[in-house]
């Protein structure tokens, strides 16, 4: 069966609808790759759930345009419904924000535009919702770098169909502070590690965070304590107590720098980085990044979370974020993106591409 | 098969070496409850793996003595063996200082003194170490408070051989904030819960506590947090922060005024009560307790923890706590007892029960 691609809403709620939680790709990969397969001007190249579909008509520059096919697990928010309100129609459902609408009009272009002005490479792939390293993107960049060859790329993860450019950086350590275990009747025979942990709170309390111009984009920065524990017992005065500290830094940073600053920040205190994840530039100065945000008609403003565009600014491709769909409703039970988001993009993206 | 008695230092030795922790102590019951039917001048109520040992010699006024005879779980520190040193003598093992030393002088005391100039009930009970609604000293007040009038009480916990009067109480609250989720790439679309305990935290690592003189003993109180939990997620702005706080308050307050004082000293936070035991006055001032005193010949001390003193106390008997072994060895996988507060306990309590 492949998926019809003629009215892009409908596209949308058919793809929605083809479930595909992270590690249960494959019917919808089929169908994708099935639909690919039906234009001659695409070639395309499968690995597990993930392909990329790549036109070669020896234009003189190649962009890529990547969204990824899994979901969080759905919640009783299948099948995808669409509904007619008063000044608007919204798809609602799983995944229509993250980032199926993205896929639908990635999946319409590719057909569609056979003659684009640079060649195009379409990236459709698994597992981003998950652990880094089944990230099908990643897998592919290491089985085939051949193919992740080109000047510009753009992600269709959501973003309310504006342009956001790179993403901020992200590093979590853990922060711990140590005592001396003692019964809760005789404190004072121990030293209490929650107690010790006082510093560090009111320090992460009273920091002011950053905003940092990063080629012309405010990226705001962000220090916050996720998690906390301590404590083995009611009656035992802890001999150790752990904040976990998320850091989100400007790409104008390091991941060593955002490590440094941490350990300066909680000098005294044991620091251990749990994960980090370097931030990506927005990389707007080049031709072809000016002329997708001429073609999308949208302010550029920055990206704060972190998303795979850090993978292509990692391999050297400038890169940033396009899609329909308001990301703080992405995961949400009540996960829904307006048509009117669909249709923005799919005129961005096909404006670009096509030079008008 | 009875226990032997004559020698102090083997009889401790013999009762460490029946197993009998929490829930277990059915073994280690009969014998003690075949021994103490081997005199003629007790009669034994048992219930459960409890028991009371009265004389009935019609006296003016009569005494409770009283100790546990089960223990926290056995680490490889059993068979308890005796050590020769250069200046004393120690027994090793599970049950050494908690409380089977105390236990081992009671046993020989019941047996041997036929005469005492007050009536005597020797309690021996089960389940001390495990949840407070399994006690057995509680559950034979409920049963039979009958044997349980009196008008002091010795209860021979760990105290190095010194008097420790009453006990300070102790309460337990949940101390939480409240924020709002959102991702921890976007923070400012939530309220950090974590960094919402700052104040409280500040508060406590500042506290000083105050030092509280009850009937002459000086109770030194203490309030520190024991566990600290908040989180969902390494990428979630937390919406609720708790410390687990643990209040131990001097025996001029009820449990009713240490919650007033810690919700006043939180005020701001949600507060909820988790457990709370009210402590014991030492109850000195009685012609009893000051003969016991003197023939113990050891100073008075406050005792910290809380024991179950508190129930002869809810009992309207005033209390001290008193036996062999350093209490801040309870529970250690060193546990160990000197031979000489073995010998020390005895005497002090032969000395008040016989007059001499």
């Amino acid at each position: 069966m492949t998926l019809n691609t003629a009215n892009l809403v409908e596209l949308t709620l058919e793809i929605c609808n083809v479930e595909s939680v992270s590690g249960s790709e494959a019917n919808l990969a089929d169908q994708i790759e099935r639909t690919l397969k039906t234009a001659s001007h695409l070639s395309v190249h499968r690995s597990g759930n993930a392909m990329v579909a790549s036109t070669n008509l020896g234009r003189a520059k190649r962009v890529l345009i990547a969204g990824h096919i899994d979901t969080v697990p759905v919640a009783g928010n299948l099948p995808a419904t669409l509904h007619h309100f008063e000044r608007e129609q919204v798809i609602l459902g799983r995944g229509t924000v993250d980032m199926k609408g993205g896929v639908a009009v990635m999946l319409k272009l590719a057909l569609e535009l056979e003659n684009p002005v640079f060649d195009v490479s379409w990236i459709f792939y698994d597992n981003e919702e998950v652990a880094s390293e089944l990230n099908g993107l990643g897998r592919m960049v290491r089985e085939t770098p051949e193919l992740f060859a080109g000047e510009f790329a753009v992600l269709c993860e959501p973003t309310s169909a504006m342009v956001e450019g790179g993403c901020n950086g992200t590093i979590r350590v853990e922060v711990s502070a140590k005592g001396t275990k003692a019964h809760s009747a005789r404190p004072w025979m121990g030293e209490n590690a929650i107690h010790k942990l006082t510093p560090a709170l009111q320090s992460l309390s009273s920091y002011e965070p950053q905003t940092v111009s990063v080629d012309g984009l405010e990226y705001r920065e962000s220090l916050n304590a996720v998690l906390a524990s301590a404590g083995i017992a009611t009656n035992v005065i802890p001999d150790l107590a752990t904040l976990t500290v998320n850091y989100r830094f400007a790409p104008d940073k390091s991941a060593s720098e955002a490590e440094a600053m941490l350990r300066e920040f909680f000098s005294g205190y044991e620091v251990v980085v749990t994960d980090a994840a370097e931030g990506a530039r927005p990389g707007l100065n080049t031709e072809l990044a000016q002329a997708f945000i001429a073609s999308t008609k949208t302010e550029v403003r920055p990206k704060y979370g972190w998303t795979d565009v850090a993978r292509f600014s990692a391999l050297g491709i400038p890169a940033v974020n396009y899609g329909p769909g308001d990301p703080s409703l992405a995961h949400a039970d009540n996960e829904s993106v307006p048509v009117g988001h669909l249709f923005d993009c799919e005129q961005g993206l096909r404006g670009w591409l096509t030079g008008n």
